[in-house]
């Protein structure tokens, strides 16, 4: 018998509001199925560009409806929301830079900064200070962390996040894998359950 | 106290797999809600052209996830289903007028007859003699939901019935009603009874 515990990666990027959503459930997710949940920060944006997918929102009947099912969610789940309607979408580069160079334990507390400084408090995730704010937040040097953001390697590994899940098959956020499995959308986390945890249902 | 049921419209779609999905789980959600499901066959490719909408499987990776998407909650809702990998996507105009011509009380069983047909043995729902075929085997009068589909009367109450769902926010299938919530989504029906049946949660 192996030790080693299944492996959810989460594919994320701090502007999409259903990877907000998505990651304030991963601490239950764990604890139900067992599973060790990874946090991989990766460019939405480059997915879209990448994959040919858009925004939901561009259809303007989806916006409206997203804007409530957004709502919904976070009621059913009993997390804040409001949606940044002056902000969004931002560009999320910095953030998403700033999360590659935070280390790999610290990836949940400082995205979980970063999505409600987004989507509670409604402060731009484009900002440095905000950055470096919620970097500070959750322990990490701020400072250091937004210097890293700007290094080569740091630009490269995020690069090759996206690529990877792009290779895999992603075309949106969230995106989960469980090995091969991949599961796309805050509403696919019942499905992940059934499938690592199918006798809890 | 009125004796007044909950209403939910499902505005559903023979060529939608998802709206087949959420078909097989109406018998289910009336149970667990008390909800009485009013089923509205629309037509919707006409709520595509009208919103901007696109099938979701215009993008290449977004189809491929689909198909074990699909197959995933098949399998969580314990119903067959086989992908029309020849057939699709199939123009539903002639199904959705069959539907649109039977009495109310017999839509239920004649949308899950073509659903069957389409979504698990592979049948073409645009042949008449299939459309005919699943009226008969639900106790209909095949030969003349085929005519009644015909008649002036019928196209314009489909156009009309789609027309509603698009001036209450629809774009897509299967597409919910609770009064003016609007639900899009067969992975929205947990939303849905979170909303009708809270403390069953």
């Amino acid at each position: 018998m192996s030790d080693e515990r299944v492996v959810v990666e989460l594919f994320f990027d701090i502007g999409s509001p259903y990877s907000y959503l998505a990651a304030t459930q991963m601490a239950d997710l764990s604890e139900r199925t067992g599973a060790e949940v990874r946090w991989r920060p990766f460019l939405l944006g480059g997915v879209f560009k990448a994959t040919g997918n858009e925004m939901p929102a561009r259809v303007p009947a989806k916006a409206r409806w997203m804007v409530a099912d957004l709502h919904d969610w976070a009621s059913l789940y009993e997390v804040p929301f409001v949606f940044p309607t002056a902000l969004f979408p931002k560009n999320t580069l910095l953030a998403q830079r700033a999360l590659t160079a935070a280390p790999a334990p610290a990836v949940p507390m400082f995205a979980l900064a970063l999505f409600g400084a987004f989507w509670v408090e409604g402060r731009d995730p484009s900002d440095s200070a905000v950055v470096r704010a919620c970097a500070d937040a959750v322990g990490l040097d701020g400072a250091a962390i937004l210097a890293a953001s700007g290094e080569p390697e740091i630009k490269a590994q995020l690069r090759a996040t996206t690529e990877d899940a792009i290779a895999r098959g992603a075309f949106g956020a969230p995106t989960f894998f469980v090995g091969d499995r991949m599961f796309w959308g805050n509403d696919r986390i019942g499905l992940i359950e059934a499938l690592l945890a199918p006798d809890a249902r």
